[in-house]
Formats: C-alpha cells, sequence, structure tokens
C-alpha cells in the first residue's frame, strides 16, 4: 500500500503494525519513529549533532511558541526553521492550538478562531486556521498541523461535541488555507475525546478530507490507559490505513509499544527530554531514578544493554553526583540516553516488523520490565 | 633549559614569553595553555569530547569541593578523578585552600591547619597541609597544590606577612607528605599579596624548597591592572625559568597576554565559562553580550573570524533566542565558543612565540580590539 508519501514495507499479521517510509522535502523517515520535542527551537540540551547521534529522522516544534519567540519574520529571514537551528532534517510542527488553549490566558473562542493573551508579555493576539497554517508554512517546515481544539479529560459528551465541530470547521479550513505546492505536507488531526461515537465521527469526517496524513489529538490527558487505547483503536479504524498516522504527545515506551501495535507510525513526547531533566532515565528494564542512594557508587552505566554515547563513558555514580550537584552537564547526557531509548526503541520495533518478529519483540519488551539490571 | 618535566623550546628576547612542553603522567602539554575550571569534576555544560573539540589540554579540578562531595573514596574506587569523570588527559586540582577560606563557614586556623564548616551540609571538617596533599593524590590527578592560605585585597603589610608566614610553612609540609614516586607533580604557591618584598620573599622562600613547579596566587582579587602585573613580575623576578609557572585564578585575555609576556605557562579561570552562561562571549574583536537587542536579528556568527563549532554553525540572532528563553544548550554552546577562543588565544600565542613573532602578535592582539566585528 502507498500513498504519495508513505510507503508501507511490510504489514504484521494479527496486529496493525507496519513499517513505513515517509518522503518529505528534507528526507525520507523510516517508520515507526520518535521525535524529539524542540518546543521552541531547541531539543533541550542538545545541539543538532546531538540529535542525529542519538538517531533522530524528525524533530517537532510548536508554531505558537515561534510566533510567539523570536517571531516569523525572523525565522523566514533565515530560509526557515530548520537553517535557524542549525537542523538540516525533516521538522513537523503543531499549530499550537493546544498551547492556546492550556498557556494563554484571556482566551475568548468563537469560530473565527481565538484572541488570547501571550504567555511571554501579556500582548494580544488572534489565531484561526488560516494564520496558523500560513504560519507553519513561513517556518518552512516539513509537515504541519491543522488548528485544533483539545476538549478536557474529563469533558461531558456534549461538550466534547461541540468541541469536535470546532475542530472539523478548522480542519476544513486549515486545508484549504494550505498550498500543497511548497511540499509541506498537511495533516488533519483526530480530536473526539474518549467518546467512541465521537471519536469515530471525528475519524470519519478527517478522512473524508482527504489529507496526506493524519493525527490522533486529545489523548494522554490523565485518561486510564484502556480508554487511551480504545480511542486509537477507534480512530485508526476508520482512516485508510495507507496514509501516515501521528500520535500526538504519547508517550511511555509502553503507550509507544501498544500504539505501534495499533498501528501508529509516528509519537512525539516530552517525557523522556523533561524526565531525563529530572533524573529519570528510561532503560531496557524499566525506568531508573538516578537519586536514589542505591546507585552512590554504582560503576555500571545507567542502561548495561544501551550503547549511547552516555551509557559508554559514564556510571551511574558519576551521573548521581553530576545530578545531586546541579551540575549543567546532566541534562544533556541524560536527555542523550534517555532519546537514545526512545529512538532505539522504535528502530528495534521496526526491525522486528521487518523481520516477521513482532510479536516475540513485544514479548520480549515486557519481559525485559523487571525493574532491575 | 630544561627541568626533569618541562622543556623550553623557545625563548623571545625583551619578553619573558617562552613555549614550552610540560610533560606528566597522562600526557604533555604545550605551553602556554589555558586550563578549563572543572571544579566539581565537571566543566560545566561540556562533556570530555567537546573538551577535546575545544583544545584542552589539561583541565582543573578542585580538591576541596571533591572531598567533600563525591568523596575521595568513591574517586578513589573508580581509579582517580580522570577515570570517574571520562577525561582520559592531565587534570590539575587546587588544594582548596582559597575555597576553605572563601566558602566555607566558622573556619578555625591556625599552624596545624584549619577547621570549617562544609558549606554543603555543616558537617564538621579538618584540612591540613598533609591531608590536602594526600587527597589530591588519592585523587590521581597529574599536577596537585600545596595548601595555602590566600590573603585578602586589599590587607596590611602585617596580615599579608603573617599570612605569607602561614603559606610557607604549610608549603614545606605540603613537600614532605608529597610521594614523588607516584609521578604526580607538586607546585608550591607564591603568595605575598601585592607588597613586592613581601612576594620577592614568598618567591625566593619558595624557589629555595625546590617545588618541580610554582604557582603564582593571591591574584585578581580586584586590585588594579597594574599592581597585578607588579606582582607577577617580582614573583617571576625571583623563581627559576626553567620550572613551569602557573597563574591562578587569572584571568583576562588581557590579563593572559600579559601574563605570558611575564613568563607564565599555565592559566586558569571561571570567566570563560561563568560569563558565557550569562551571554557574555569573548571575541577576538573583544566582549559580546548576546542579550543587546542589535543581536537580534543578526544571522553572524558570535566572532567571524572563529572557527570553534558553534562559530560554525549558529548565528547571533538564534544564540540571542536561545539565551533569551532560557534553553538550556545555550550554555553548552557559550561555553564552547568561550573555551575555543580562550585556548586558541593561548595556542596561537604559542605559535607566534615559536615563530619569533611575539611582539607582532601583541600588537595585532590589542589592534583586533575595536568593540566591533
Amino acid at each position: 500500500m502507498t500513498s504519495e508519501i508513505f510507503a508501507i514495507e511490510k504489514t504484521v499479521p494479527q496486529s496493525a503494525a507496519r513499517a513505513g517510509i515517509l518522503t518529505t522535502k528534507n528526507g525520507v523517515i523510516l517508520t515507526p519513529t520518535f521525535m524529539a520535542v524542540g518546543t521552541r527551537g531547541s531539543v533541550k540540551a542538545l545541539d543538532p549533532q546531538d540529535l542525529k547521534k542519538v538517531g533522530s529522522q524528525i524533530i517537532l516544534a510548536n508554531a505558537f511558541h515561534l510566533i510567539l519567540r523570536p517571531g516569523l519574520e525572523l525565522i523566514r529571514s533565515f530560509g526557515g526553521l530548520g537553517s535557524f537551528m542549525g537542523w538540516p532534517g525533516p521538522i513537523l510542527t503543531d499549530s499550537g492550538g493546544y498551547q492556546v488553549f492550556s498557556l494563554a490566558d484571556a482566551r475568548t473562542l468563537n469560530e473565527a478562531g481565538v484572541t488570547f493573551r501571550s504567555p511571554y508579555d501579556g500582548q494580544k493576539l488572534f489565531l484561526s486556521p488560516e494564520l496558523a497554517t500560513q504560519a507553519q508554512m513561513d517556518l518552512g517546515v516539513d509537515i504541519i498541523m491543522c488548528l485544533d481544539e483539545c476538549a478536557p479529560y474529563p469533558a461531558t459528551f456534549e461538550e466534547t461535541a461541540k468541541s469536535l465541530d470546532l475542530t472539523l470547521g478548522w480542519a476544513k479550513r486549515s486545508l484549504e488555507a494550505w498550498d500543497p505546492s511548497r511540499g509541506q505536507i498537511l495533516f488533519g488531526i483526530v480530536q473526539g475525546g474518549f467518546y467512541p461515537e465521537l471519536r469515530a465521527k471525528a475519524a470519519e469526517a478527517i478522512a473524508a478530507m482527504n489529507f496526506p496524513g493524519h493525527s490522533l489529538g486529545g489523548l494522554a490527558l490523565g485518561e486510564p490507559f484502556e480508554e487511551r487505547l480504545l480511542a486509537i483503536e477507534t480512530g485508526r479504524a476508520k482512516l485508510p490505513e495507507e496514509k501516515p498516522l501521528y500520535l500526538m504527545g504519547m508517550g511511555t515506551p509502553e503507550d509507544l509499544i501498544e500504539s505501534v501495535h495499533r498501528g501508529a507510525d509516528l509519537f512525539d513526547c516530552v517525557l523522556p527530554t523533561r524526565n531525563a531533566r529530572n533524573g529519570q532515565f528510561f532503560t531496557s528494564f524499566g525506568r531508573l531514578n538516578i537519586n536514589n542512594a542505591r546507585h552512590k557508587t554504582d560503576q555500571n552505566p545507567v542502561d548495561p544493554k544501551c550503547s549511547c554515547p552516555t551509557c559508554r563513558v559514564f556510571s551511574r555514580a558519576y551521573l548521581r553526583h553530576l545530578f545531586q550537584n546541579h551540575e549543567p552537564l546532566f541534562p544533556r547526557l541524560a536527555t542523550i540516553h534517555n532519546l537514545s531509548y526512545y529512538l532505539g526503541l522504535m528502530s528495534a520495533a521496526r526491525e522486528a516488523i521487518m523481520a516477521d518478529n513482532w510479536p516475540q519483540f513485544k514479548a520480549d519488551f515486557y519481559a525485559a520490565r523487571t525493574g532491575e539490571a
């Protein structure tokens, strides 16, 4: 199965998992893969060389933040976000809908768009589907998102339905504002909260608009794991399989494995980068908190099965020393490991799919998570 | 002229400047050179590969801090500080005398040593010349310092003389506690404040003890530039030329050039690393504060004459964006530039000395400092 931008190389029987190749103007992306979060045009504590070393194929930035600072005009004068930040590969931007609703103050929302105050300087600003699409095109990135509204969790059926109607109307307008001749790919976003009827309606409506790719949004808001998986399955079932599917803002390693199993191709999440800064490492055997006293004299690397630049050189004891003394080297070394783990997990998942070994890989993934190295 | 550990390759007429080769157990160091400050076993925001990339031949750490955290026993269990922190090259430690007097609380000082409270946890601790020397030997580093007392600035002649007597007594005891068979080099420290008579006395007394190398301490405490240069000249004049001379805790690029001119070989200072974190870059044309509004849209690198990893990829506008948004990538990129500048300045000074071009080099250095690129 092949769409214009996405070729599925391999599928898995009794699973929706697949290995694909997504072609963007700045490079080819082997899926499934994880996108490191570089909200303001920088993946926290890493430079572009580090991003390559940890296996990044595509990174994520946020149009809302970049519009506010440093502003579109500056980034355009550099020829786009990639040149501005020194990252030569593909970039995906979120429109900033989520940030408008979670970060901005004094929002006034209507069919036309949303008026809000900048969290940076209180300036009054307006964002519409057209403006969000134009902004992302101006950023020169490879994959752009429709402006959407993310219903809160929990929300009533009526609230969720009303929010979905807004998102669907905005999706249509985003699509109309998009200029496909620029080689940038527009993804439609499936909302609908945790009401299967609304998720299905959302997915059907978005599928009917014929976007080059799809996103599942409004997940990982605190809902139970089972509700999350059901929402993914419900959305996926109504979307054409041949198009790439991006699961927005998710998640734990377990979330990623279960979502690959359910047919998702792209992921982003702040967990590996944010938790790194807080001293938490993701490993093949589960999570490791470096501040724990039992690592005080431990000469082992964080994950003996890991060959990332951090695990190759530094011990748990040294990393704990850096963390406890707030040494600015710590966030970088921890982020390098966590992103290596996330990206390595997705690349190993891809290999397993290609080698007809997905069920065993998934079983091994869970079996290794004993909490101890 | 050659001592056991130090060979002078080239001298300069009408100047005390020289190019030398200092041999330590972990490597050979071409002098003059600058040592990046890694107080707690980490040069802030840089990993060992970064240190190599900026041209580090030897780095500096601080015994006082490392004794308190993470403790000698842990570092010894790793086979020394180099293994603990993943730095394979030479390391010099300061004894921690300066830190005891500037950071610790509730100090009681006498001939035997100093009792103080740890700034980390209030624990009562004792440091003597013997303990400081043993601690540095246990750290496994290449060059170690005598325990000394740094007189404040300003200080009376009597205060300075009394402090000097203590330092000279401690120097003798540090020398006796030192085990030369371990291949670690002990430097005697010349104090004496800003009284030429006391500086000369200090240098004569230290020279008479026959240390393998010498340090000038108690400088850059806020004294005028001319007083500082006089103290350096006075100390240098009484020390044997064939031994390496380390100027402790100094200084600006101008300080370094003037001190090379006066015969100093090794330098350390927090300026390039600390100022980097505060947004100040050292460049061939002077200092540049990245927060300045005139850099807002500037696509030029920090220093167009610099070929460091930061200047090769990133613009002033992008660095300003990172700085203003407190992105943790900023300290690393800024530190990489500033250390590249300091280390490059010393390596260029060495080349100029070797090429009989020192006076021209010095003149060019000042001529380029116009404040504008």
